[in-house]
């Protein structure tokens, strides 16, 4: 690895991107993320996303470490550095170092720590065979609207799905499909409507799903923001998950069951295209 | 602060005790802890909090990076350097670090991490006065059971009932208490019934818990582990929580409930004179 790390105003070597063992970060998952696509060189859709790491540093009471616009000439800097040309921006912001006591403490400064990724986002296999996806009982904390660190349940369901030889996971909460292990999930049913859960404390609130929410309502697509169930999936036309890095990947098997042709279907591809064209012509 | 820490086989200066920001404790939340009591300079219990640890990695997977023995080595050692009396020894076990991806990494070597902390548990107000709690929902995950660095909602607990003027927090979930934000929630009821929540995946298996469910069933007092209500604590002739930093703290206020006398009980204090005679005498 030879990336440039950025660690509170320092730009470093991968192996020296450390950070205090003190921080909260590390010790009590008192931090958050946002993780920005990057296509042609650009940062996608980072405003949105700077918005949402304000709103979640408000619910935790955290105060950022620099201004959105410090944070954002610092994440410009750092892609540079690193001249990723497509991949992901992964920015963290934590509570700060501490001794360690569960009450927030008084005095820390809290850190910002950012990476680049390279992936092929585009060209991307998944795109061209879609994915399967296996259930698994949504076990995370009830206030997954806060884009937090405390992912390891998320973690725990996506290798669960990998281990069962399936790509991701889909959580189920109460009988419903709540989202995926780090996207959303969508379904096109037989009667052509395309469903997706509302928001609300039970899932992320996705950029790009609102930015494809967007889409569909400017189309002629009848939407439902609900709850849906497994059994629905399975009779869907169609289902899909949609996230910063995978736009949209079609998912063509949930536990096994085939959905639809077992194909990427033609709702989430041309989704898919109109969003990428979108965001490339800003 | 001067402490020397413990960060994978070295010994460091706080300044210098940094972990890799990619590690997995630091961006998923995927590591387990355990914080054993030091009492006139020895570790208290430790045999119990290692089998928890090793509990603990086998749920998640997660590889030990010693053996539990050269751990313990490690351990003693730290202790030595700092030179502790009285306070606590805090463990940290991780995945690694590893290029960020939710699936587990194939190649990550775990991380450990320790430091001492210096505490007066024996001579603490909290003793004398007893503590106020404040109830609040419990949000966190269905795995209480793996003590993990997932802590954000126990933290956001603790601050939230610091702020409303008490000194912790009771989790309630479906109308039940679970434990406090980080230690075993007990009443003793005004028929002479101990009542504490039984094992399972929705509380920490403390190991003081533990200890002090032995004395209770050695000594003559009536023991139901099941689920317990706000409202039972209220009319309790006693409350109090345990955990290995606090032995037992008698709990004298609820929601703004005075509990029994409003001090310090009598059972509570047997019980917490028993423990600390027992496991000084080993």
């Amino acid at each position: 690895m030879s990336r440039i790390v950025y660690v509170n105003g320092e730009f470093l070597s991968e192996e020296n991107a450390k950070i205090s063992v003190f921080d909260r970060g590390f010790l009590f998952a008192d931090g958050i993320y946002e993780v920005t696509t990057i296509l042609e060189g650009r940062l996608i859709e980072n405003a949105p996303h700077l918005a949402r790491l304000a709103r979640s540093a408000k619910e935790l009471n955290i105060e950022l470490p620099l201004p959105i616009e410090k944070i954002e000439e610092a994440m410009r800097l750092l892609l540079e550095k690193n001249n990723v040309q497509e991949g992901a921006l992964y920015l963290q912001v934590t509570r700060g170092p501490a001794d360690r006591d569960f009450a927030f403490p008084k005095e820390a400064k809290p850190s910002l720590v950012m990476f680049t990724q390279k992936k092929n986002l585009i060209n991307n296999k998944s795109v061209v065979n879609g994915i399967s996806v296996r259930s698994v009982p949504d076990i995370r904390w009830a206030r997954r609207d806060i884009k937090t660190t405390q992912l390891l349940a998320a973690s725990l369901a996506k290798q669960s799905a990998l281990d069962a030889g399936a790509d991701d996971a889909w959580l189920v909460e109460d009988g419903f499909v709540t989202e995926g292990s780090s996207n959303n999930a969508y379904i096109f049913t037989k009667e052509g409507v395309l469903v997706t859960r509302q928001l609300g404390n039970e899932i992320l609130h996705g950029i790009t799903r609102s930015a494809i929410l967007k889409l569909v309502k400017q189309g002629n697509i009848k939407l439902e923001e609900r709850p849906f169930t497994l059994q629905e999936a399975h009779s869907a036309q169609e289902a899909f998950v949609s996230s910063a890095t995978t736009f949209i990947w079609s998912v063509v098997k949930i536990d096994g069951n085939i959905i639809g042709s077992g194909e990427p279907g033609p709702v989430a591809k041309k989704l898919r295209r109109i969003y990428i064209d979108e965001v490339l012509a800003r």
